[in-house]
C-alpha cells in the first residue's frame, strides 16, 4: 500500500529559495490518499476525550470537517476577520510580515468544553497558537492538536509546548 | 427529529437592510445538525455517476470534504488567487463591487472526468458558475451541483440553468 508521504507533492524553492513547499492537493486529489490522511489523523484521536472539533480557515476545514462528521462531533470554525456574522471574539497573531486576525463566534465553545484543533500543517505554530488561545478565551480547553504535517525546522512544537500535539508526517526541514 | 432548517440561524438585516443572512455555523456546531446536513447533501448524489468532488474556498470545503471522504472520491480544491503552488488556470467572476479570481491546479481534473460541485449556498450563483467553467476549461464535465441552501430571490438557478442543481433548503427571499 502506498504511504501517505508518497501522496504529498514537494516543491523546492517555493515560495522562496531554501523552502520546500509541501503541497497537499495531490493527497486530496487521490481518493485513497485523502481517505488515508483522514483515517491516520482520526487514529491519533483514539482514547482522547473531547467535545468539539475546531478547524481554522481554510485548510483546517478540509480535515476538520470529515473528522467531525465521522466521530459525530460539532465542528467549530475559526475564520479570518469579518467573515462570521454574529458576536465574535478575536485575536491577532504574527506573520512573517505584519499580523493577521482570527475570530470565533462567542457562542461556539461553552465553558469547560474540550476541543481538538485539526489543521493541515504545523509550521511556526502561530495560527494554531492563536486558535488555542481563542478556545481558552471562551473558557474551553485544548485536549489535543492534530496536524497532517509538521515542519520540524520551524519549531512550532516549541511554541505549542504546553499542548498535546501529534502529526502524521514530520519533515526535518522548513 | 429536528429538521435541518431549524439548525440554521437567520440574521435579519445583515450585512445590510432587507437581507436575511443564513448562518450555517449553528448547523456545524451541533453534531446532529452537521451530520444531517452532510447526509442530506450526500443523498442528493444517489445514482449520480461522477469521478471527483470539487469544493470552492472556503465553505465549499466544509461539505465537500466529508462527502468526498464518505463516497471515497478525490477532492479538488478551487481557491482564491495565489493560494495554489503549482501550475494553475484561473477565471474572474463579478461581485457586487468589483471582481474576484478563482484558480484550480491544471492537473486537478482530467479530460472527460465528471465533477460534482459542492457548496454551502447558491446566492447569485457567480462563484459556482466560475467553478463550473474552470472544470470545463480543463476538459471536465459538471455532473451535478449540490448546495445546502439556495436563496431563490437571487436567481442563481437561472444563471446556472445549463447545470443540474439541487439544494437541501430553498429560501424564497434574498
Amino acid at each position: 500500500m502506498k504511504k501517505l508521504e508518497e501522496y504529498v507533492r514537494s516543491i523546492p524553492d517555493f515560495p522562496k529559495e531554501g523552502i520546500i513547499f509541501r503541497d497537499i492537493t495531490t493527497v486530496l486529489q487521490d481518493a485513497d490518499g485523502f481517505h488515508l490522511a483522514v483515517d491516520e489523523m482520526k487514529n491519533l484521536l483514539e482514547g482522547v476525550d473531547f467535545d468539539v472539533v475546531v478547524g481554522a480557515e481554510s485548510r483546517g476545514f478540509i480535515f476538520g470537517a470529515p473528522i467531525a462528521y465521522e466521530l459525530r462531533k460539532p465542528l467549530v470554525l475559526v475564520r479570518k476577520a469579518g467573515k462570521l456574522p454574529c458576536d465574535t471574539i478575536s485575536r491577532e497573531y504574527s506573520l512573517e510580515y505584519g499580523t493577521a486576525t482570527l475570530e470565533m463566534h462567542s457562542d461556539s465553545i461553552k465553558k469547560g468544553q474540550k476541543a481538538v484543533i485539526i489543521d493541515d500543517l504545523v509550521a511556526t505554530g502561530g495560527t494554531i497558537e492563536c486558535t488555542a488561545k481563542l478556545i481558552e478565551d471562551l473558557g474551553g480547553e485544548v485536549a489535543k492538536i492534530i496536524c497532517l504535517m509538521e515542519l520540524k525546522g520551524l519549531k512550532g512544537r516549541e511554541l505549542l509546548k504546553k499542548y498535546d500535539l501529534s502529526s502524521v508526517i514530520a519533515y526535518d526541514g522548513k
